[in-house]
């Protein structure tokens, strides 16, 4: 069994496109498992497409190829490119959506995806997922080799991801990175942010949240809290409950953290 | 080819967390079928979750391993379980989500999953799905018999589903257990809740349906009748048409049933 | 490996008939590849499923099988059909469903389905897709010949997909085909009839398009253009933005086309 190929887009589920690329894959390795990570990023949003990959990506097999379409400048200029890991590889389009993986990995390499011979001709200007990175990743989980698929580059594009800043005041200023089904906020901050021992104040829409548990179910109704969500961030959630919805927050909402050091008269 | 593993959870299709599941699944065993039930369970909604299992899983093949994530008390004292009948097994947290397994399957039996070198570590206090269950199932998909993963229980948890009650007045009081995604209203009443040569009133939101047919096609256009659904439940519905919008009817509303014997003086 | 087995249905995600689909096959075919092209077709929209299929079904593998539940009809006197074409089989009601294969391809065949040995028993008047059209395909992924499931039929049902319509004004009257997840208006319009080298007009909702680009990225910000989508037809779309919602337009809305001849005094 060849490791699988991961997609992840913002084609939506309505539509076939994300079935299409499939057949494309499928016709040139039938073996192949394919797993959706999602379809549904939300429409041109790079980040958001490079921090779902970011969640997901390591728990995958050695050897798995993700390919990602978040692809707003289609048939422009923009590269496809190819990324390699010691254990993965990453297709998709030279926009920053592999941007976290450059921040991660040790020993990469981004190749520009130049071997037209492994693509579909003729390469539609308008859905580049389905002539140019299905067939390549394809080909890919096949065995065809990096070094076959185009040359070395280093002037790929890096998105900032958007970290907490300390501020002159004592604050430290995140933010709300994303925010899933069940209404839990993903903020920037990690758990080294929060040290044990120490108060803190965590500020979001007028909220101030002060409580970390370490289960949803810790919660009291109709509390708001702090967590550690399963990607290693801290989350602000409630129990049972939307604290998007009690809050009113949004993706990229500003959340101020203030910490209060034990024996410090404040 | 092994048999496969479903996935049944609340998680909706926007985030990624589905999909992690599959890569710790294929990490372990790489040539298992992965198949979704559905993500799009009703938040937090243990029983909602249990009747789309109850409506699904006999049609799978025998040694198919039912991997159920419908869980609002992860990371408490909840236990992970095993369940196991002669032709499948079912992973989840110990919520009622399997009382319809329970319910229905003879010489089956319960493990408390304590086996922790099966688990992913560290464990996630709000993703067990992740470090738990998904990589139970892929072990026992390879062939790790139940008995290695702890020890047989009985006081597992059961939830009621609801059933109809009959009451002094001659009347049953039932009521609509799902609505579909074109409106069909899913009672808890049984076919032989309404024998043949018997007249039946339905009665739900002051609407009185008193007509059985044998397919949607057979209603007349903005008929409202009753019909025998596919996982064997009398199902209100219309022809093309959302019974539910018709009626204004929503999951858990009251349902009556009225029978006449024939030949008697009403 | 056998060839895939595709699922185009308007069930939706939420429910899992999607799902059980897929056990009734793999208890018969445990090896198959099964592909989503989508469960999102609009409710009984027979036309839709229609183009959904016809957009994508090239693109898979010699062999594949494409199982299409688009089915308002479901237990009335509507035939079960397979169509055998070179490359590929369908399977489905005769509705309608497949009416732009019997436009495009060659040496197809039209059978009706009444081999009922082949259907799971009994026969839901709801749910023929896990009941019929599902185990039909996972028989012929494992090999049973087209002529054991029924006679050549010739007076399968036939939509006509609207084709634009010449009119004596000069004008050509097409209309909106379907409207994808970005909010780019499929029309009816090919390539040909934007002949390069003269100017044209596309009228739709007061807006009158004048320009036809070669990428979606070649398009000013808040500009309404013309482009050749990725299935073929003409597309009004707008750059990482909805042109539907720009124009309020909506699936089945006319669009106007008029011809501007080169030297031509008009």
């Amino acid at each position: 069994m060849p490791a699988p190929i991961t997609l992840t887009t913002d084609f939506g589920l309505r539509d076939p496109f994300a079935g299409i690329m499939k057949g494309v894959i499928l016709s040139i390795n039938a073996d192949v498992q394919l797993v959706d990570l999602t379809h549904q990023v939300e429409s041109f949003d790079v980040l958001d497409g490079a921090l779902t990959l970011a969640e997901s990506y390591r728990y995958f097999p050695p050897g798995t190829i993700h390919m990602v379409v978040v692809d707003p400048g289609v048939g422009s200029e923009r590269r496809p490119i190819l990324v390699s890991t010691p254990d993965a590889a990453f297709v998709g389009p030279d926009n920053g959506i592999f941007s976290v993986v450059y921040e991660r990995e040790r020993g990469f390499e981004v190749r520009h995806i130049t071997a037209e011979q492994y693509f579909r001709r003729p390469v539609s200007q308008t859905f580049q997922g389905r002539d140019i990175f299905a067939p390549v990743a394809a080909w890919l989980s096949r065995g065809t080799a990096a070094e076959n698929l185009g040359p070395v580059i280093t002037d790929y594009v890096r998105l900032e991801t958007p970290k907490p800043q300390r501020s002159g005041d004592g604050l430290t200023r995140g933010s709300v990175l994303r925010i899933d089904k069940f209404g839990n906020l993903t903020t920037n901050f990690r758990p080294v942010d929060l040290p044990s021992g120490v108060s803190f104040s965590l500020r979001l829409q007028d909220r101030t949240v002060t409580r970390l548990v370490t289960s949803y179910a810790a919660g009291a109704p109709g509390e708001v809290f702090a967590i550690v969500g399963s990607a290693g961030f801290v989350e602000i959630a409630a129990r049972q409950d939307s604290a998007a919805m009690i809050l009113g927050a949004r993706k990229g909402d500003p959340v101020e953290l203030e910490l209060s050091e034990p024996g410090l008269v404040v």
